[in-house]
């Protein structure tokens, strides 16, 4: 596992830093299955480090099966390993899809309570001083893989028209709509971000391993807050993926996304 | 510079991985401006390392203004450096916007070349067999800091159609519709990746910082691939943005992109 690496791993964290680089770059897919690694001293002179320092970081890719060594050949990118399922999500249905994968995947709560949020979720839900919110931490799997983190807010008023049993049944869209919440927009962020001590052990990546990092924004027609969430990702487990087309005449023309498929 | 404290600095790469995530976390927004920090002491027992460790890692981040001691206070985030502009793409326009951007924005080319792409590329631009494409990789600045990592391939047949003068001039985009390339679709996966070594020098982040990877393929109106591009974005100085609004009828509801705006 790699987040043992990091605690009882023989490598100081030069040899960690090495591993999460290569790993990175297999994961990606820029280091396809079947590349020829360089060779230690090659690969040693390459990030300026020893010897000892790029034995350790392959023998830690080798425990996790993304290299092998093949006698008389050197060392390859192995096979992407059976069972591992890139999720996708598609910006033009990006929501959708997520209660479709609701369906498919199990969640795992780590966190559920009510509190005041920190002043940017609280700017951004635009509550009012002193307002609650209904705060969870869950951690999404697929095959028994955890594949994102997900903390969400939900103002107090809104979350108490629903019980856990609901959420677990009925997407919390539905809920919301259900319960008269008049949902109107949504912004979302993506951005990158590294795993830090308490997301590397939920998401069972190592400390410092890149995660892709999304917040959103849901509004009613009033522009009142309804959701905030604050999702991190597996890069090698999800992507996103957004389609456009050309459209517009000779004089202006402009890409514009693909409208959601009839569901 | 944060990409000197690799090679010169005083510190192991312990401190080096503690320095990242509490970057991370400050340029993100995670730990907001005027935040005070945990005592040396706490953070050395949350992240399990030694003081010493802590320290070095809190002198790179004031060396970079990231932080402040205010006497008889304790240590917090500083406010953001002025002039630290955070370049935005939406997804609906984010093509236009990116040309508007390369009229603001100053590019550096560091490499530019014809060549056999590799197999991801080539089966991705739908190549034949032992066709060749033109090479460029440019790093994108905004007032005069670097923002973007950019790989671009184009089939040599397309690319021998405009010149590098014409590239300086006019978006890509209008010079190959102007050479009668019919433009139709593109692909684009958004991920996120950790700075190697040529990369990080580049975009002046220490190595094994997080990034905002994205990939997009442009095919023209026979599913020909007239262009691949592979970009890297710093998250501290750009980020994607994506806003649906809910649409569809009460038995069938769906979130829908924005569309862009008249151009």
């Amino acid at each position: 596992m790699a987040t043992q690496l990091q605690r009882n791993g023989p490598g100081g964290t030069k040899s960690h830093q090495l591993f999460l680089l290569l790993k990175d770059a297999i994961t990606s897919g820029r280091m396809a299955p079947g590349t020829k690694l360089s060779g230690e001293l090659k690969l040693a002179e390459e990030h300026r480090v020893s010897r000892v320092t790029v034995r350790r970081a392959l023998e830690a890719l080798m425990e996790e099966g993304l290299i092998m060594r093949k006698p008389g050949v050197g060392t390859l990118v192995c096979e992407r390993p059976v069972g591992a399922t890139v999720m996708t999500a598609s910006v033009s249905n990006l929501l959708p899809n997520i209660v479709k994968m609701g369906e498919s995947s199990r969640v795992r709560l780590l966190e559920f309570g009510y509190g005041y949020p920190q002043d940017g979720v609280r700017e951004r839900l635009r509550l009012e001083e002193g307002e609650r919110t209904q705060l969870s931490v869950r951690v999404r799997l697929a095959e028994d893989k955890p594949f994102s983190y997900l903390t969400t807010h939900v103002p107090e008023r809104i979350a108490l028209s629903y019980n856990e049993e609901d959420l677990g049944s009925t997407p919390l869209y539905s809920l919301l709509e259900r319960s008269g919440v008049r949902l109107d927009h949504a912004a979302q962020t993506i951005s990158a971000t590294l795993a830090t001590k308490d997301v590397a052990e939920a998401l069972d990546v190592a400390v410092g391993s890149p995660l892709i990092s999304l917040t959103r924004v849901v509004y009613d027609v009033d522009g009142r807050g309804v959701e905030h969430l604050h999702a991190l990702y597996r890069p090698d487990r999800y992507r996103i993926e957004i389609d456009l087309c050309r459209a517009g005449d000779a004089d202006d023309r402009y890409w514009q996304p693909l409208a959601p498929e009839s569901q």
